[in-house]
């Protein structure tokens, strides 16, 4: 996976067995968040605002979204951003939030974890953590994400290979947690004209080299709200498990994200398009589970 | 589109009127090709082998081709190579051998031309000429193509961003000929588990810029024979007119391309796929015109 | 510096003074590591093991760089490792080797951390405690390294802007530690002949955007041994502040990198010449210091 | 050279010699430019405008780039530009004026051809050939250059791997022409906040692959007047055996690239310090010849 011959792994290397690897496991693994199956038959679709900003933003947005067809929240409390000047997220107070909004819609929450000093905090108000792109190859935090007990989603690298990915995948299996989510978010290349290049092809390559679930995030794949949805269809066409979405009560107002956000509305007719997609590959968008899950 | 500012345009630029945009047209060009429509609400698949090799694999390919549901027939007779050492294709013998086949299946038959000086002889034997990857960017081929009185079919550079890309169908448009469908066949980036990527954005991208249709080749998109399928069905459900794709009779024994292509039967397998997707997104795949046109 | 313009910095953003900018500060920046100056006239040669292997592979190779003329040793003893099953380094273990060694010989220590937690660990035994190119956007451990007292050596991420650059740079500013050295170590492109693509035209654009120190690891830039020579004195020609190299005693047994290792004799070779680019330009290369500091 | 495997060399291929290669020619190829000698020990500059404007621009940049030391003259008659109502070149009037400038100052002439049909024309008034970086896949433009009795420089692709930049060039000598020189003139990466990212790794390991001498463009390689200096220096630190320039009377008037220009002053002062770089390596900068050559 790096193009130096030198990287010898230790004890021999190649005759370790990856755990990632269809090779290891040839049945799909299907992670269960707090009751939501993603791997099986149904696609699963993660949805809500970038960052946390208040609650009557969050709120609002997750009961939409659940109305809509979401099964899983997102929302971010903890916020990696190029800038230090950037609005940086509300930390343990937008984690509250999220499970004050859990329980009232039954929506399991997934919400990103940058340190890991943070990995316990977060796991333990978070139904699944995501470790993002930046951090795809902090191995100290994959390693502290193995030794939890709850499912990751783990984001490709914006300038990571297939094969990196998975071995970063391998990073928190090797701790002894098989409850890992990829996904797929665009890759840095020389186009412009979107935000990065939503590689879509990543995701029967996943699939094929390993037993784990493969999501697609068309928001910061794409950078623009207007393309999620054909991005969106896509995704599900090629193959995703499911999706996870950056949906705004009022993205014109948003803090962070907000040019590829999509509104309350234009979440529910996306729904209704996918849905269609889903059955002409034989299959189904999961439907939000009754509380208690 | 080029990060040098002192590209100034002659006479003031910007505000010449560039034809491909969907500022100077806003309903879909529609290209008939020999009575094929491209850029209307029907699908069409271009098929059949990378370069044409013999009389019996090019026909026993375009007749199956055919059967399975394609409505334009592609094979390479000038085949543009990185070594010189590789096969050259067939030249004028592979053209006519096309031009038997078309005459006997009644599709419409689309093949490369690389050489200014070979413009009029491609264009007297094909119902469309093709301008690959390598060329997008040379200038006095595509103004040659301009001036002829055939369909243009224009693929996107490996380096191209879009801006270029469109840019290059304005050398075309600019000489008279509206009949260009543009390409996306994948770009070059940092993976390599995959032998390009294919930027699947870069159709609604481009359909929202411009009036031209726009196609899709998850052949030389992937190079993996086992990934067409998916691809194809993403590239559908995306919004893409149409694809065109590799098909051999004998995949192994191909001189070009064999590891991107599909067999007989894979083609005839994935119709099948794809006439489910074009359903759910409320669009039709083309089928074979009844000969003569 | 992010293509999505709803990346809007809180309070105003652009009017907050960048630390890092030219424009807040015109002269440059002269960072000291325990005695010897970056950033000055005279340039400064980084040297060492890739990873601290054993008490004798760092040893010999420490007393020959000095001898050759580094004025600063490098060593890594927790190494970012693609895989898990690869070697992680000795840890603390090795620390240690490099204490007892900087003792030694007088060579302040440059050596990595990864872990927000190791930070301080790291500071106790390190003269510059350096950020690898894979945690360059690892918000947490450069706020981290902004609050400790040792000069940070942080190294571009290879698939970040230059901008990216400067802003996690900036991180670490603006907790206060203004002794940073930017390091370019090579960018990820599609060109596979070199393990990444040395960006030299990073160095002037640095330096012209930033008053602080820009230096040049033209190990991990290329990944082969035979190039370190020609692309160092490239770096020096075009005008960087130091070198950081990879130098093993018996490169051909290393863990870790040795394709990319100089040898204790190419090392030698290389000063030589290093000397002579550097005064065609009129520096000097920085020598030993004698200890004590 | 391409990721498909099947693309299979005909008769046999790797048993093929490579007329580009090192294996097949150990000796350094020098390439003769009308007696000016590319390739052996010293180093040659080509400067001149990009595009022949006028007669007034030409001469005046030709004399004084003369006077600074440049052993050849460029000039842009026929430009490949984006967009087609970019300005296109003088054509034939342009290569008029470089052949009036040829004869008073005694300069060989390189300039570029775009199209088979001009080989002929542009050949004849030339004295070295130049294939743009977009035309670097063009099949029956390298053939026909191939077939011309004059030198070629060959640019790399903004997207060709080194080894299909290798290929190219066995197109050209596998005509019969031996009398290639290769120009690195950038690549296309992610970074933007240079035209192009100039890889200097490209001559070492050119010159390491094959016998044909290596030259760079830092104009194009950077898109950035104040950078030139700079990176010039860094090519011929690296091995370069010539640089081509673009110097204009009145860069700030230029039709195209007058950001990247240089004025007729700083070409003279960056020519000092090139002369102390050149003899750093033990070399030295070609002076202009005395005409008759």
């Amino acid at each position: 996976m790096e193009t130096n011959p030198c990287n010898k792994p230790i004890n021999g290397g190649s005759s370790i067995p990856s755990r990632a690897s269809r090779k290891t496991r040839q049945e799909d693994t299907i992670v269960n968040i707090t009751g939501v199956e993603v791997g099986g038959s149904e696609i699963i679709i993660i949805a809500g605002p970038c960052a946390v900003e208040s609650r009557e933003q969050l709120f609002e947005t997750a009961r939409s979204v659940k109305a809509g067809g979401a099964s899983i929240l997102r929302g971010g409390a903890f916020k990696p951003r190029s800038s230090p000047y950037n609005f940086q997220g509300l930390g343990e107070e937008g984690l509250k939030l999220l499970s004050i909004i859990r329980k009232e819609t039954g929506l399991p929450v997934v919400t990103e974890v940058m340190d890991t000093r943070q990995v316990e905090l977060v796991a333990s108000y978070a139904d699944m953590i995501q470790i993002g792109s930046r951090n795809m190859q902090n191995y100290p935090l994959l390693k502290e994400a193995g030794m939890c007990h709850k499912p990751v989603l783990l984001k490709r690298g914006m300038m990571a290979t297939i094969e990196e990915f998975l071995l970063a995948a391998e990073y928190i299996l090797n701790q002894g947690n098989e409850q890992v989510v990829l996904c797929e978010r665009g890759i840095r290349t020389f186009e412009t004209s979107t935000r990065n290049t939503l590689d879509l092809s990543a995701v029967p390559m996943l699939k094929r080299l390993s037993h784990l679930p493969v999501i697609v995030d068309p928001s910061h794949g794409t950078g623009l709200r207007w393309m999620v949805p054909s991005m969106s269809k896509a995704a599900i066409a090629v193959g995703a498990d499911g999706l996870i979405m950056e949906v705004h009560y009022k993205p014109e107002e948003a803090i962070c994200d907000g040019y590829q956000s999509l509104s309350l509305d234009e979440f529910d007719l996306l729904m209704a398009d996918l849905t269609k997609i889903a059955k002409a590959i034989g299959r189904e968008i999961s439907v939000p589970k009754v509380w208690p899950g």
